[in-house]
């Protein structure tokens, strides 16, 4: 691009976040020629729906995660820098980044995502795991299997040894997918390679604030999905909170205090730390407020997507932190910012359905037109849907390899090994 | 197994060290139905010849590493510990191990590796990685990567930037396959992922004390290695040791101070901790003294094997320590292990023979019955080899994906993300 072409296009957009929302803003400003700068802290996307299967030890990391500056080649107009944002001067149309350095824009797309939202429960922070990072996928990895070394070395010496137990907290899909693979982890696993423990003597809790699982889903899913975790042997403990996390223990309400090994984290998440510090205007769990086609009031030019953003659904509320309205509402921001001046036009998520898998063969799918799958059909459109979907054929075979693999030899258990 | 069986075997052996030596070790004594506790300080085995390509992201972490407990299923009588050895009392025949347990054996392999040497160079164990373990690799590769994203950042704003020097210390094997694996991922990755930087601003610098690359193999290999090396762009300096090594120099006679962004240490291993702390009989490079047939002086049910021990060769000296004589030595002392009171057999190394690797299509092959490969065929015959003797149906399964995508695609380069 020559130097002239810069200079009729002004500064440029700058895109923060290489999640699903900034790679889908980018992909619409890229091919509309503009010029883009995507800034992300990590070199590398996360496809995040596969996390759970990162911290079961059924795929690598490397499988879910896909450079940022691969992903761009074939883009020449777009640019990367691995960098954090920690400022904006939005007067001046300036972001500030961590290296030092500070990029002018002309258009601006927020996508940096959100944190875990431990809600304040006390200890919960220190001592669970979220499910949101690929760093938080490798931490529930390598407790899981250091306490399984820890408790197969007790069992050998001791007649009655400490049950291990692993507490889910949420019953959302990203709780129940961990709970459904931890369990048949367990299954796995315990039997043929930690000798000394029993699988009776482990156990996997769900605990849910509410009374159902999938709140989100039709009631015949949520009934499978019910009967299906439980057929696997997970405890689930509806209308139950949490107090306290601790190192070794759990507290709930009602139930009082429970010895957990592992507590994992999927209650929700929260944008509160970025909006804050960079003084934008906030709604519900520190996520960004913005106007019905998802810019800032008074910033026509700068836009807050996916999961930072409240997202405005269609009845008045948000729309769900999941990666279809992250990819929409990217998009979304790209195309207004490629029609300045135009009237606003307002974002509109369409609901393209929604899928949580249980275990092998077991999953549910809510689709457009009340189409609603559940057992093998649900898993095998799972499958499909997430092969298709994560970026870059390598990973795609890579992935293809690992799941053939696992379903053909699952009583022997994966072999991705936990790292110390 | 009964309890009335393991009465009759007493306590067992122990095998310190899930490593080469250790695993070969642990199958032949597997196989003759003895009773085997395999201990070691990771989960895992490290394939360590294709360390160098975690290090140059061309495979995932978890390609080239394999579980353990997964490893030692099918040996019924084998128990797996993950736990470090701290401690031995020979006398009674006691492991102590970090985990605060004892462990009686009435035979003892240790296996536990080495570690790099850095002869003592100032800053060199600070600042040089070496290329030993699995977070050796990831460590090159981590600062590899945020090398060149600094370096694309710098090339941005500057009109000179400093160049990207890569230096690699030591011309054996291990120096070979790093520097050249180095070389063609600057080839593929600087061009079409880094803009900002002009590959010839990147530099491969390879040092070598003596006047030649390869020193076990014949005179042709040596010399092709070093024309396919250059024909890559690495500078070689022969004759040249380092003095010093700074976070961002490294000092080398003659010469003196060069830039250099990343140092690898590929100029050789020592055992000196281990054998040291426990009391042992020390040989050259901190190794394990041994006996002709492997065994501590005195203690006939102790043996040291693999690049812990001094393995003597046949010419009075000891043998490289390499893949090959860690597994013969292994075998080796399992083998003895299994006739206790016998004649004392003497190890003896047998040459399999030697294989290096400098890039696509580029290798060279050191055979039985002087038989010396280079280019195509020796490049197959190492894919060949390393895939055969990968550990692991799925992880030679997503050995094969990655290599024959990196082949069929090699311009575009790797996928595999840098964490940081």
């Amino acid at each position: 691009m020559s130097h002239r072409a810069n200079a009729d296009q002004g500064a440029g957009v700058v895109v923060v976040g290489a999640g699903f929302a900034g790679i889908a803003a980018v992909g619409v400003l890229a091919r509309a020629g503009r010029r883009v700068t995507l800034v992300d802290r990590h070199g590398y996307h996360t496809f995040q729906p596969l996390l759970y299967q990162v911290a079961t030890a059924a795929l690598n990391p490397g499988d879910v995660a896909f450079s940022a500056r691969r992903l761009l080649r074939h883009a020449s107009g777009v640019e990367f820098r691995q960098a954090a944002l920690i400022g904006l001067r939005l007067d001046e149309r300036v972001a500030a980044l961590d290296d030092g350095t500070e990029l002018a824009y002309d258009g601006l797309v927020l996508a940096t995502g959100a944190a875990t939202n431990f809600f304040g429960v006390p200890g919960a922070a220190e001592h669970a795991v979220g499910m949101y990072t690929l760093d938080d996928a490798d931490r529930v990895r390598d407790r899981l299997f250091a306490l399984l070394e820890q408790a197969d070395r007790q069992a050998a010496g001791a007649p009655s040894p400490t049950p291990v137990r692993l507490v889910v907290v949420g019953g959302g899909a990203t709780g129940v997918e961990m709970a459904g693979a931890l369990a048949e982890l367990l299954d796995a696993v315990v039997p043929r390679d930690f000798r000394h423990l029993e699988r009776d003597a482990t156990e996997v809790v769900l605990v849910e604030a509410r009374d159902a699982l999938l709140g989100a889903f039709a009631p015949q899913l949520r009934d499978y999905a019910r009967a299906e975790l439980a057929r696997r042997g997970v405890r689930l403990r509806f209308d139950t909170t949490v107090r306290s996390v601790t190192a070794t223990h759990v507290v709930v309400e009602p139930g009082g205090a429970l010895d957990a090994g592992l507590v994992v984290w999927a209650a929700g998440v929260s944008a509160r730390e970025l909006p804050a510090r960079l003084g934008l205007p906030q709604a519900g769990s520190g996520r960004v407020q913005v106007l019905p086609n998802l810019s800032l009031p008074g910033h026509p030019e700068v836009f807050a997507v996916g999961d930072v953003a409240a997202l405005p659904a269609r009845d008045g509320g948000t729309v769900a932190q999941l990666a279809q309205p992250a990819i929409q509402s990217g998009r979304h921001a790209a195309e207004e910012l490629l029609r300045p001046g135009g009237p606003p036009r307002p974002f509109r998520y369409r609901d393209r359905g929604a899928m949580a898998t249980i275990g092998r063969r077991a999953a549910v799918a809510e689709l457009p037109a009340r189409v609603r799958l559940t057992g093998t059909p649900a898993w095998l459109a799972w499958c499909g849907l997430h092969l298709v979907t994560l970026l870059g054929a390598r990973n795609r075979l890579s992935v293809l390899v690992n799941w053939t693999w696992q379903y053909l030899s699952w009583r022997s258990g994966p072999n991705v090994v936990a790292r110390d």
